[in-house]
This record gives structure tokens, sequence and C-alpha cells, in this order.
């Protein structure tokens, strides 16, 4: 604490960045930004930029930036994203700045942060194009963790060819996130051919009865093989336990 | 007309044949039986004896009997279905009365009752041992309307192989049912691999949500292939569909 | 494969021609194209345009062409049709591009497309206005599959007589497609008074309690005649599903 | 008041008949009797068996007698019914108690109770055999109320000349009430066809999704005819309803 | 027959005017006009508009004009009646047309249509100001089936003394429309107090769970009073509902 | 610390107590008593009997005896209660055991128990016989925690006037609860009424749809009016908070 | 009364002011303001404002600031804000009116009016900064009833050292509203730790199944500590009810 | 193949072995048994006993003997396991047959079975007693697949400091399952106390709205830390995905 307080007082760090090494967030007019998060529980803190306004956004950014040398934003639509990338540049004009449109995710990096990196790579599964963007996401999130991703797009079992076709490839993984919509069968169908861990990753992609992801939802929970799932479209969550099981892995790969 | 008021002056009908000959159905004091209806949409009338007394469903199935030479009782439990057949045996001495437990069907026919017979084949699939309760039930329906049923049985997507090592023979009917229960993934699977058409059969076969069979029926209802299908347990519903695309297709083959 | 090779190296096909043989499915930009699913399953590929961008709509109706010489997209809005059917006009200026408005269905053939023809009718039936885009979209499909379409619109059961007036009619169709919104009473009314397969389209046409379809949808479901049924509003599924009937009855009279 | 006091005082009324002229209601161990309840909203009072104990069934039934005349139990099973008519038989000797089995409904009254009496017609009909036991208790109540009951049973939509064949019967009730359950399509096809008020009474009768009740009463809210519904099962009420409106057309006709 | 025949070939009566009078019913572009309706069932038929173009909204409404003297659209909005007003007037100078915005209502006449005319009251009752577009349309409904509407507003029961002060008006009616919100206990107060049909119209003005009128909904079906409901929002069915009643005491009292 | 290591050392206090006292609970072969709650939250623990075994409640029973010198089981049925009672009598000879049937509560006190008592009143009150359960659970609690309880039963607004003749009482009280099942529209009357907190106990009283509490408590969630609630049949929550306003009250009062 | 008749007779106050003094409401065009309510039931009337249009609005303001003093709206969103102030300060250019955006509560009060003032705190936090909406209305509230707000914000269970980092804060006030949406967990940990009554208030802040705010009602309902709710993003009923209990602690503190 | 044909036809191996050997599955009366299921996805197949006959279990466990040493059902209550266990102990004299009656699941072993061992620690933890059923059936299976079991119960968030008490054990394993019923709050709070992959399994434990274990399957999927679920009472999927991920980490291990 000493150590600490004599930085701040010497003007060599500032009042969040001690109150996060004191306390463990740091607070700003839009809330808390919980930078011992990822020490504590292994998942890097996110701000969900939907239902915050860019302001927020920025400030909540900057906070962790400051404190933690990297910021991520998700579920932030394109329009948000160019605001709030042209305003963080303008504060922080040296951060390293990226927008992946489809996966709905803002990253930022100080000059001198330095990535985590694992021995382990998380197959990342998609049923059809509009699985795309919650399969991003999760990708996103794995590669901040430090893990390597390896995708497979398109193989859903309308034509289970396809899957087949690439089935040697995702049977390498050490866990697989399974991202599909509608009747959601691509999670059980692979749970039933590979021997590692299956996360599905229920999408909204449906219409009718059932459309907004809850048939493959419900199909994920019922699923007569063994897996887990998220929320619809919790790409994040999908992606951090993925990142989880691969730290585990790494952990006892040293 | 005539000529059934003089059958009836005569003694050589019943008055339950009179009316159904006239009117189309026949009254009892459990209600009244539809005799027309195979003729006129094709299915044969059952008596759903679930939430039936044992007595009315002697007394619907005797209706049936004098008017179509045929009587079938469906969702009719073991204990009620030995009570049904030692009654409707006293007093239709001749008739050839038999009780299919696991499909829950009780079916008589008179001893001059001619089936019918059709030229077309009716596939009938199961997911797993529980589902066969439902596809019993399709199955039965499917020979009362003269098709010939092929089973394919335990074939669920756990264990994909299952299924594929039997594709060349499901691939033969002319139409499919499949039963599923859990997720329901396959009939989805299956529709994607066949050129005939599926009906989905989902089963109330799992267990916390969307248990009572609502993850299956959604998953047929979301599926990414095309399929129709019926409620849960629906088996009567799902073999008299498929009985009448047999039909059509007979029809086509004369 | 041979031959594909061949073909490719003598740039007489595409790279996705020669990938469409071999493999069955075409790979673009914007996902993958099943150009095997026809001949697999009987169902034409359609690219369901809601929830994609125009782009990718745009590129995967040009690798159907490419690969089936035929391009269908469903879903597709006003808007979205003109941009589609404009730059798709520039890339395949010999293809026949229409555009359904009401159906909501897009249509490309390249100028040696051979369209399929069946020798069977499905009947599409409707129980009011509202009910039209569904049941032009099931009309849509079913005529790509080469059956003859016979419609019977505006006959809800609110006025049962505008139905019994139809009734020879309709019951000349080798299956019928019926669509009714609301209560959904139609397809049940009808499935009483005739003798082939039923297919019910719920539509999402009321308000309050159940009018997204799913009071609809739920009296399909436990309709007391045999029918089956599609999710609400897949007209796309109810389509194909007849034309698979349409095409084992076209089978059978050959 | 007085007058009240001073019979109670000579021991002409008992103290529940005293609080019941004054208060309006009659207070025993099993909670209150609303003795006022007829005069006041035009609906006898029941006291709904299920969910109660036989002693405390027996007590209402008695406060229902001595405050009114006529005791009304609904919704008791057979063996309830056996237990509370002899118990009620025992204390009031001199009552007319009788049981209806398939309706659920206890009646009893004093030896000098005259019943009111309507110049109005209610039509009761139901779709199946399954319909009857709400549609009975329905009927109950509006006996109750004093209007004439006529009854079409077994005339559901599956085969639709059954009703075509009632109809002119139907058509003289001065009200009607519809029970049906599975898809509950009679009330809205009756509502097309007649110009009298038409009350849906959707029954528990059906099996899978919607199975409940749900489906029908689903129906009856998504009605493109115009009628009014009550809960699932729910005969009182709907032969309340009934009443109430055979009570305004009778007051017309006075 | 003949004479309609004969009026059309001279010239007397337009096609859509000969059909409807011989087939019940008028077809034109849009869809069919139940001409019949309202001699057949008591309620006039009137145009949906939510749902439908503008286009289509006109030329039903003129197929009403010329088969039955009035054309009614529902459920239209300002916008859209803005511009039918317009273009009727054009098609239809002579009419007297007119526009209830509240209620969501657009009548037209032409010049020599004769209104009905009941000798019956119907009282329209709303617990808050949010509650006057249903109950708008209810009223709309019943003044064109001929009665006579008084109307209760804003007696919600938070403040019970408002619904107390307006008690002996509301007991004069003949039958009652009680529209509310949120968790509609109105219905069930008020048929707690009068000895006249209630009719619940629950209405979407709620918020979080159950705002979307489900709440008003399931208690108007279990209220512990009886009654009968319509659907959320669904005015006009209630005031066709309470028009009916109106019809049969206005029938009796000639 | 010492001191209760000591008196443990001393055979003075038994182990569980000593556990209680050190760590705030205590552990049995059932799992763990949370002695240390009442102090920490306000809220005695209690045993939750439904779904456990009786020989479960018995352990649990004893430790909080031993730690709190008393037990409290809920949702006990009648046969469960007597095992339970004869068991624990034999154990706690001295204990003063009692049985509340109809509100499922079983209390055992050791002979030097010296309940709380609070200078605050709590009105509890129901509409209807069916929700004595529910309330006399409520009551029981919050005379555990020492206020006074006051009971106003079977005032249901199916006959207002017997609220209002119950209303200058309840008015007293600090707090209400207020038990209703159907669609509970009592609380949203009374909350009207008065000026102090209203928490609304909705109770599973009802049939058919939302009769299992949903209308009722969807009914408390969108009340006109401010109260809040429980969930449905949740009479131990409603008494605790109802007992823990009452406590604030009490200790204002000092 | 004839007070207040004099004074409208005089001229001294206008009919609004009359009526509300006789009936306890006054009567605009836009519906009725329950002027007595806060005397009644202890809870200021507020006007709802979304749902309802701006001139609405302003003229029950209007209504309000004429009896009462003050005039609040609740769930009022900008734009409709700066509308309601503008017109709203020409009708009443001495009323101080100000608008809190993120509450959505637009106050005014006349220059005489006197808030009330209570001896009492009541705590009001919130789990993240998305549920700063909700919160800040429940605050809002308890603010006019008179009682002092302490805010503890972001505190949720995700990182629960912030939490408890407040505790002792949170401790010392009267009475808790505890907002938090997603899985709602943070009402119930922090009812486990302290002794007061707490409110939860759950939001709509999360995405996919029960991301409407469900997950945390429900987990309000089935929490294992003792605590009441209100709907969804209810703050002004949460506020109103934590009003109240300050309202009877202030009463026993004086 | 040769060799399995060989053994087959010196009556060194069964017929069911040698049909597992070569199609990974063997075929009984009862279904078939996934004998290759462990091999290819990592999880050992196993009986779920519930809603089978119990001579179908003891079939079906006889294949799993025979075929792969092992023979385990889950899901199986009192009456069936004592059946079952004596049934198989004739049939299979020299098995180690075992019960665990809380966990419902039943084991047999051949004598020369020897069990999979992984050096990795799977952390089973419970908020309730309640929830020892479906934890017990996970530990169970986790056992089977050879990882630790390390077990915290009892430790739910109502008094948070029962978990904090345990947290640096609960630090130690490798992964963890959490299983909770009522609002399900503890695996939220525990993802944020720890950086291992958290695993909620919902328990059916609560009552009245979500007490189905809906609460807790919602809050699960509406975590606002990073964590996967399972269906409600899923305890046998639970435990095979922490198995998996135990099998990842001994494999990386080594």
């Amino acid at each position: 604490m000493h150590e600490t307080l004599a930085a701040l007082a010497a003007g060599d760090i500032s009042v969040a960045t001690a109150e996060a090494r004191l306390a463990g967030y740091a607070t700003g007019e839009s809330g808390r930004f919980d930078a011992a998060r990822e020490g504590r529980s292994g998942v890097p803190e996110a701000v969900l930029a939907d239902g915050k306004g860019e302001e927020e956004v920025v400030e909540l950014l900057g906070l962790a930036l400051e404190t933690t040398g990297r910021g991520l934003a998700t579920r932030i639509d394109d329009e948000a994203a160019t605001v709030v990338q042209a305003r963080l540049g303008e504060e922080w004009p040296e951060a390293d700045i990226s927008h992946e449109e489809r996966a709905g995710v803002l990253r930022a990096y100080t000059a001198d942060y330095e990535p985590p990196s694992l021995d382990a790579v998380v197959g990342v599964v998609t049923a059809g194009t509009v699985d795309a963007g919650p399969a991003g996401e999760a990708a996103a999130i794995v590669r901040e963790m430090g893990a390597t991703v390896e995708r497979y797009d398109d193989v859903g079992v309308a034509g289970i060819h396809r899957l087949l076709d690439e089935l040697d490839g995702v049977r390498e993984a050490d866990v697989l996130v399974v991202a599909a919509g509608r009747e959601g069968a691509l999670p059980t169908v692979l749970a039933g051919l590979v021997d590692v861990p299956v996360i599905a990753l229920p999408t909204a992609s449906g219409y009718g009865y059932g459309g907004e992801g809850e048939a493959a939802l419900a199909g994920a929970l019922q699923s007569c093989t063994a897996l887990t799932t998220v929320n619809v479209d919790a790409g994040f969550v999908a992606g951090a336990q993925a990142g989880l099981i691969a730290r585990a892995v790494d952990g006892a790969r040293q």
C-alpha cells in the first residue's frame, strides 16, 4: 500500500490506478471498472456497450487502459464504434485501437501492453453464416485470453458431410465452442463425435415459435450428449469459459 | 335411402348401421362414432381411450364394429385394455381383438372385415428406446390404412454411425415418420440426407427445461431442413398423415 | 473427379463449380452454398435474405447460379430486392431475374436453366388477405420444384360457405397447404372434409395473447383431424414438404 | 333491522340468517357464505368443493341452506359427493339433495325453496364426449338461474355435417355456451353461423403442447368471429354469464 | 336469383352487388368482403386496417359501401386514415366519411344508408386514461349496431370511491364492457356489484412482467366473479358481443 | 473464542453449540443449521420440511434447539408432523412442541427459550377460505419474530362490502400481508385504501390458465397501487418481511 | 363542503380544486387526477408519461399543481420532458420545474409547496451502471415522500468485495431498495447480510433467455433469503413502498 | 475384424461383444447399448433408468457389462434399484454391484474391470441440503471418469460466510460443479471469486413461480460472471463435462 500511495504522491500513477491497486476497482462518472477481475477470476473485464451511452463507453475504456493496459468493449454497433474509436484515440493517441465489425468487439491496447499467451487451441465452429456474430465475439475473447483459435464455419447438419469433411481438424482442439441457431442440432451431433469439452452457443437466427434462440437453447439443454451451454448469443461467456479451460490445460502443460 | 330403410325394416341391419349410412355417424350413450370418416377424409376413426371410461370405450368400439367392421382404440393403458378386451369379447364373440401394449393400441375386426392394402412403404424411425410408444402408435395406424411399415430403431444422433449404417434402407421408404425426444435432432439430420417427406414426431422423453417434449417440438419447427411436425407424442396423427401420403402414392401407382 | 479437374484446368468451369461438383458445396466470402441439396434431399437450396446483408445475398445467389443454374432468395423485402436485382443483373446480364413482392421471393435463372416438371397438383388455400405472404412463398417453392399450384383464397371459417363453395376444386389437389392466422381453424375444418394430406401453415396475423401466430400453431398441433404443421410463417418449409409429396406422387405416376 | 333482530330474539331465525340479512353474509368456521350474492350480482353463490375439506363443504352448504334455501357445490368429485350428501342429509333430513356426477355438481334445496324461472333458452353445445363435464357444470348453473337448457352434443368440426344437421335448433337459442377442447374451432365456426351471443368454454381435453386447454383458449381469444370466452374448464362462469344474459332477455320480455 | 341477374343485366346494380346478393360476399383484388355477415351473424363486417396497405383498405371499404351502404375500418392509424379518407372521398363523393382518432375507427356511409337502432344501453367503463383506445373501438361498434352507449371513464380501483360514485348510473346499463390494463381488477370488482353481464376488455397498458395485457387477461380469466373476456385490446370483439346482447334484449323488448 | 472453547472443554456446551458460536452455523448429517441467521438478518432460520426426509427434519430441528433454543419447520404436512413431533419429543422431552396444521408449521422451544416481543401490529388479510394456509404460515412467522398479528379473513372483492366493513380495523395495523389467489385483486384494492405498506401474498387457489397463482402474482406485479409481492404461496417470506418492518417500527418506538 | 363551495363561488379556488376537495379527484380532458391519493394511501399521485401524449401530460400536471401544489411525471423521455417543461412553464410561470434525465422523472412545485420531511433513511443500491435508471426513479419518489436517500452504486456480486466494502454504510439504512438486472443475485446476497427490509427492484438489463428482467424477477421471487419484490423496472413502486416503510418508522420515532 | 470373428467362432466372446467391437454398439430387446461411446466421446454410456422398465434396465446393464466391463444406471429410484441389483446379481454373480441412494446411481463392475484414473480434481459444491441428489449424480460420473472429487456442501449465499470459509479449498480444484436451486445465486458468486471453469447445475428445489428450477437456470444463463450451465437437475451432464475438462487437464499433465 505504501508503495502505491508513494507513487500517487509522486504523480507516477493516476488516482484511478492507485484506487485499482488498492481496492481492485476504479471509479468514474459512468460506474466502476473491475480492474482486478482478470487476476481474480481469470476473465478480462469488458465493457458491455449495448445499453450504455458512447460517453460512458469511452470513459470506462479509459479507466481500463489506465489500470490494466487494455480496454475491451463488446456488443458495440458500427455507429457507436466509430464514435468511440475517434474519441478514445484523441484521449489515448498512442493506444492501438481496432474494431471487429461482425463480432461487435472494440479493442484498445496501450503501447506497453503485453498480451497473455496460452499453449492451447480453442475450436470455434458455426452452423451457418448468421452465427458468425456471436462466434466472432467468442473467438475475440479467447484470443484476448491468449489461446489460439481455429475456425470451422458453415458446417450445419442440413448437409452433414460438410461437418464430416472437417472432423479431423475439429478433433485436434482442446475445447470447442459450437454456435448454432434454428433447431441447434450441431452441438449435439458434434459432441457425439469428439472427446473434448463442447460449449454450445445458441444464436437467435430463427423465426416464428422459438425463433429468438429458445429452440437452440432448449436443444442444448436437452442434448442427449454431454455438453454445457451459455445463453442465446452470449459469445463473450462462451469464449471466456473456453478460455478458462484453455488456461487450465496450459497450466497443466507447463 | 330407400334401400337402407328397407333393410332396417327387414331387420337386416341395426339402427346404428342405418343411421351411419344415412347421416354418416352413429349415436350411442357415450357420444357419436363418425363412421363416415374414413370414406370422407381417408383416416380411420379411432376412439381416444385416455380420458374416457371403460364402458364408454366398449360402447364406442361396438358402434365402430357394427358400422365399419373395425374398431380402434388409442392411448389405452394396460389395465383398461384388459377390461375392454374382455367386455368387447363378450359382446362380439366372433371378433378378432388384439392389444399392442407399447403402442397403447387395441384393435378389433369382425370376421368379414377386409383390411385396405396400399402399394407404399412408410419408414418409422426412433432415436431411442423411450420413443417406442409413440412410434408404435404411428406404425399401427399406418398398418390400419394398408401401407407397409419398415422400422429403424435406436439410431439417435449421439452416435451418428448408427444412423449412417441404416441409411440405405431408410432411403427406400416413400415417407418417413421420425420419433425423437430430448433435443430432437434426428428428424433434422435425417431430412438432410433423404429426398422423401419427413414427418417429425417429438416425444416427451426428457426432463428439466423443455423436457415434456417442447425442446423436440421447437427443434422440429425450427429445423433448418424441410420437414413438418405433429404435436408431442401424437403418434396417431403422424401415422395418419404418413398413411395419407402412402395413399396418394398408391393411387398414383395404380 | 478427373473430368471435373480437367474442365477446371481448361477454364471451362469455375472454381466454385468444380468445388460444388467435388464437395457438394461452393464456398464464398459470405458462406457456403449447398449446391448438392436438391439432388440429395429433393429441395432446392434457397438464400434466406432476412438477416443477411445485400452483398451477401448477391454473392450467394451468384454461387447458386454458377453451380445449379438457378438462384432463389426468400424473405427478401422490397428494398433489398431492388438492390439485389440490380447488382445481380450487372454480374449476370443474361440471367432471367424476377421478384414476387407479396411472397418476398426473388428468382434468377441462367439462360440454359431447365426447370423441373411434376405431374401433380398442390392446392394452396388462405383464410384471409393477410395470409397471402406466407402462402405466396409456399406456392413459389412448389412451382420451383415443378408441381402445379392451384390457389383458393379468402375462404376462412368466419363465413364457412365461402369454403364450401370451393370444396370440389380443393378436393382435386394431391396435397394441400392451408395458411391461416388468428385462431387457425381453417386447416382443421378442411382436413375433416378432404382425403389428401393437409399441411397447416400458421401465420402471424393476430394481436394480443397468441397473436404472433402461437394460437394458430397451437390449433394445428391440437387439431382433432389428421394434419401436420410447420412453424409460424414458414412458407418455404410448407411449400417444400408439399413439393416432396408431389414428387412422390409424380414418381409413382411415371 | 329491527324486524330481523326481533325474529332472532324470538328464535324464529338463526344467528346465521340474522347476520346474512344484516351484513349480507354468514360466517362459519370454514369461512363466509355470501348470501346476498344472487340478489346483488344475479349469480347464485356456490361452494367450490375442489381444494376444500368435506367438513368445510358440509358447513358452507348448511349456511347456504339456512340463509337462502339452496346449497350448490361445484367441482366436487364422486367420493367427496357421497360423504357430503350423507352428512348433509343427516343435518338437513328434509332437504332435497342430488348429485350430478359428470358435471361435478351437488345441489340441495330446503322443502320450501322456490326456484327462479326465466323465459329464455340457453343452448349448450359440445364438440366431443370429453367436453361433457364442463358443459354439464354450465348447464347446471343455467338451470339454477331459471333458464331452459337445450343440449347439442358431439358436433365437433372434424365432421362438420354433424353441426350443420343441428343448426336450425341451435339458432333458436337466446345465447350459446360452446364447449370444445383440442384446437377449439367449434365456437368460431358456430359464431360465424348464428346471430346470438356465443360464449366459448375451452376444455382441457388435449395432450402435448397446448393440451391443457391453452390451445382452445388461445383459439377463442384469437377468434376471427365475435365471441367472448371464459377460462379453461370454467363451466360455472360460462353458465353464470349465459344465465345473466337470459335474465336480461327475460326481463325485457316481461 | 332471377331478379338480381335482371338488375345486373339492366345495369342497375354492380357486379359486386350481384355477387354479394347471390354468394354472400364480394370479391376484389384485395380479398373478399363478407357482405352477408351482419345478416348472418348480427355483427357488421369491418376491415381490420392494421397489416393491410392503404390501397387494400380503400378497395375493401368501396366493396362494403357498394354492397351494404356502410364501410368500417378498425385499428387504422392517423396517417393511414388521412390517406384512406381522401381516396375514398374521391371515389364516393357523396359518402359521409368520418374518423375517430383515439378509437382508430373510420366510418363511411352512403347517402341513403339507414343505421340500425336498438332499445338497449351498453355501459362502457374504463379504469384509466390509457384504456380509452380499445374502449373507444368497442363503443364505436356498439353504436354501429344501434345500441346506446354510456361512458364511465377513469374509475379504476386504485381509488375505489371514483367507482362507487358512479355505481348508480352503471347499474342502469343492460350490459357492460369494462376496459382495464395493469392488474385488471376493475372488471372483477364491478361484476361483484352489478347484476348485468360484464365483458372484460383487458388492455396492454402496463410494463415489465405481464405488461402487454397478460396480467389483465389472466385476471379476467381467473376472476372470482362471473364475467367473460375478450383478448387484449380486442375492442371490436367486446363491442360486438355487447351489441349482440343488446340486440337480444331489444328483440325481447319488442 | 476462548470462553466458548473452555465451555466446550468443560462439557458445558455441545460441539454444535460451540461451532454455532464460533462459525455461526452448526453441521449435522443432514446439512448445516444457520444459527446466526436471526442475529445477522433479523429472520429466524426455519427448516423447509417439504422435500426433506423426516429424519433430516428431526436432526436439523435438534441442532436448532441446541444452538438457539427454538426450532421451526415450515411446509410440513400432517403425516410428517406427527412423526417429527414424536421423534423430537423423545430426544427433547422437556421441549414445548406444537403443530399448526393449516399453516403447516411445527414449533419447538426449549424450556428456557425467551421469545422476542415487538411493539407493532401486522395485519394478515385473506380473500377466501383457500388462502388460509399461506396466510397462516405468514402469521406464524410474524409471531415468532415477536409482533402482534391481527387477522381479517374472507374479505375478497367479489363482495367488496365485506372488506369495507373491516376497513377501520385494517387501517390500524403497521403493515399488512394480503393473501389472495384467483385474480388477486384484493391487495390492489386494499393498497388504494390504506397508508401503510402492503405485502401481497399470491396463492395457488385457481384453475385453468394462470390458476397456479400466476394470475395473482402478475396482478400484484402490475398493481396500479404501490405494493410489493412475494412468490406464490410464500407465506414464510411475506411474514418475515412484515416482521422486519415491525422490527423497524418497534425499534423507532423505543 | 360549504366552505369549499363558498370559496369556489368567491373565485378563490378553481373548479378543479373544488372538485378535488369534495370528490377527491379532479377531472380534465385527459382523465382524472387523484388528488386525494397521498392523503389516503400515503403515496403521491404521479403521471405515468409513457403512453400518454405530451398535451395530456401537461394537462394532468396542471391539475396536480392546482390541487396539490406538486406535479410529478415518471417514465418521461428526454424529448417529451423538454416539450412538457416548456409548455408547463408557460402556464405556470412561477412553478419550480426540473427534470432528472436518467431517472426519467419531471417535477414541478408551486412557489408555496411545502415538501414532507421524514426522519428515516432509505438506502438505494445498484448492481451496475445500467440499473441507474430504475434506481433513480425509486430514489426520486423516496425523496418526494420526504425520506433521506443514501446511494450505493455498482456493487454487483461479480466482484463481491465491492459490496463488502460498503456494508457498514448499507447497514445503517432503515430500509433498502436493491436494483439489479441479469441474474439479480445482489438482493439475495444483501438480504443475507443485513437485518432491515430489502425490496428487490429487478431491471431489464440482460439479453437472451430471461433478459427482459425475468431472470432477475424470478431470482427475487425464489430468493432463499427474506425479501419482497416489485415488477421489472418498477422504480416508482419500489420507491413508494420504501417511502411507506420510512413513514412508518418516522411515525414511530415521533 | 478377422480376429473378432475368430473369437466369436471359438466361443471366446459373445455375439454382443462381437457386434460391439465391429459396429460400436450391442443390440438387445430393450434397445442398443453404445459400447463405443466412451472411446469416441470420452463419456461413459449410462442407462437412464427413469422411464424404462426394470427388465429393460437389467438387460441393458448386462450388455454394458458384457461389452465394456462396467454398467451404470442413473436416475434410478430405490425400489427399482433393489429389483435391478438382485436380478443383475443373479445373472452376473461375480460382478461388484453397488447403489448410491441419494445420487440415484447404480454401478456394476466385472471382476476384471480396470477403472480409469486422472490426475485432476473436480470440486462439487452445493448451496443446500436439497441439492445433494443432482450433485451426487455429478460426483458419481466424475469418479467413473477417473477424477478426484472434493465436496463443499451447504455453502449457499443466504449466509455468505459459509462460502468464504471454504474458499481456499474451493480454489484448488481444476474445475467446479456448483449445484443450487431457488434463485441459484451461488454459481455466480463463486465464479466471481475463482479463476477455474465453473459449471452451474440448477436444481428443482423451489416452489411457486420458477420453482421447478427455471429461476436457477435463468440465473445461470444471465450470470454477470463467466460460467456455463446444464439443464435443471442434469447431474450426469454436469459431471461428464467436468470429467472431460479433467481429462484435458490430465492429458496436459502427462
